[in-house]
């Protein structure tokens, strides 16, 4: 008994995907555990090559397994839990499980609103001045979401891209500009990474990411909306519902 | 200006993706409005056919627009706002917004549990019983999202196939097995649709999906485990951090 039903309707890939997602999912196969070689998932499963391969690519897609050039396939480390109970930051919570966080600002201008959407989301008009910034978040130097944000030009006047670079933003924000945030609204959307995020991100194109839109109140005025791409691969969402 | 920038590094069906994202989102496009014939958007952004067509179908994939074949290209329908402040469900969560919800069971078993990875979630030992099944969730007849629940048969003893498709689960808890809820974990990850789900979910293969796990407990025990895939393009998750 393999696991495998060669009479299931379902794709034998499909059921060698599910099978080593358990064994992931359960540790059996750890962190950075090599998996065996295709011929001998073939044997093990009683499956063709073809089989083998493309249940591997399937589970490099979804962010279960890498590969490691010329050394083999190997189990992907784990997604890391970002609890939505309170106010968080990228910094703070790399930080906590040990992870150093670092950004690098890859585009920084001051703009005119000149967008519906964002005016709309910001609650501003459609010709009130904006910075916009583009920024790759990193922990250990790995490249794990690219957010896109704005604020308003008039609160925060005199921001740089070189302090975005050394200091966290809440950091700046509250030492700099004597802000107090009120409350955080965020929301989910899955998508799949477009190639020129995939080139910032390190990632496979096509794979899955979620859309992460955060808008931050001082009060009733919105002073931040940050639309992030954050990599499946690497993050997993975790709410407790009373 | 037509928005499209011919020097940027982006390409032009990106840039066009974008314009016409930004239109529904601000609503200047409405919900089921028609979206001008392909060579009407090859004159307004001065672009080739391929690029309208490359981006019109980026926009269906991420679920933004929907074909009806010989009609033309639509706005597709908002997605559904689900918070995540308290304990939900489907059903009432759909009669709220006026959609009238309803289940289909594909499949309904008794099985022993003999599978570590769900062990794990529900604490419960190998050989443990369960009952598993698999609902296709509806609002208005319109497929949102596959579910696959687990279930202690020894909490639930007799709940059956036909209950589930009349009655929404929970109410058959608390009516018929005096189940208080004391409170539920749910964690989000982005995934793409498979070929097997995209036939139940009537999405197209590939495109994105949200795999929501649920752990519901009563005091200290898992009295459910499910994981649903949700359609990417139906529903948008909201959480409010303070």
């Amino acid at each position: 008994m393999n696991g495998i039903n060669k009479s299931s309707r379902l794709p034998l890939y499909y059921q060698l995907v599910d099978i080593i997602k358990e064994k992931i999912e359960s540790n059996e196969l750890a962190e950075h555990d090599k998996l065996p070689p295709e011929r001998e998932l073939c044997e093990i499963y009683d499956v063709s090559r073809a089989t083998v391969r493309q249940a591997m690519k399937e589970l490099e897609i979804a962010g279960y397994v890498y590969k490691s050039h010329g050394k083999g396939t190997f189990v992907m480390s784990k997604k890391i839990k970002q609890d939505l109970q309170k106010f968080y930051s990228f910094t703070t919570e790399m930080e906590k499980i040990g992870k150093k966080p670092s950004s690098q600002v890859i585009e920084f201008e001051a703009i005119e609103c000149n967008n519906n959407k964002i005016a709309a989301k910001m609650g501003c008009k459609l010709d009130d001045k904006l910075y916009k910034f583009k920024r790759l978040r990193l922990a250990d130097n790995e490249p794990m979401m690219l957010e896109t944000t704005y604020i308003p030009l008039a609160r925060f006047q005199g921001i740089s891209k070189a302090q975005l670079e050394t200091q966290p933003m809440y950091t700046i924000f509250s030492e700099q500009f004597n802000v107090k945030i009120t409350m955080a609204e965020e929301s989910f959307v899955p998508v799949t990474i477009r190639e020129d995020e995939a080139l910032f991100l390190q990632a496979i194109p096509k794979s899955p990411a979620l859309m992460v839109e955060r808008l931050t109140y001082e009060g009733n005025t919105v002073i931040e909306y940050t639309v992030g791409i954050v990599r499946g691969d690497k993050f997993k969402y975790r709410v407790v519902l009373q």
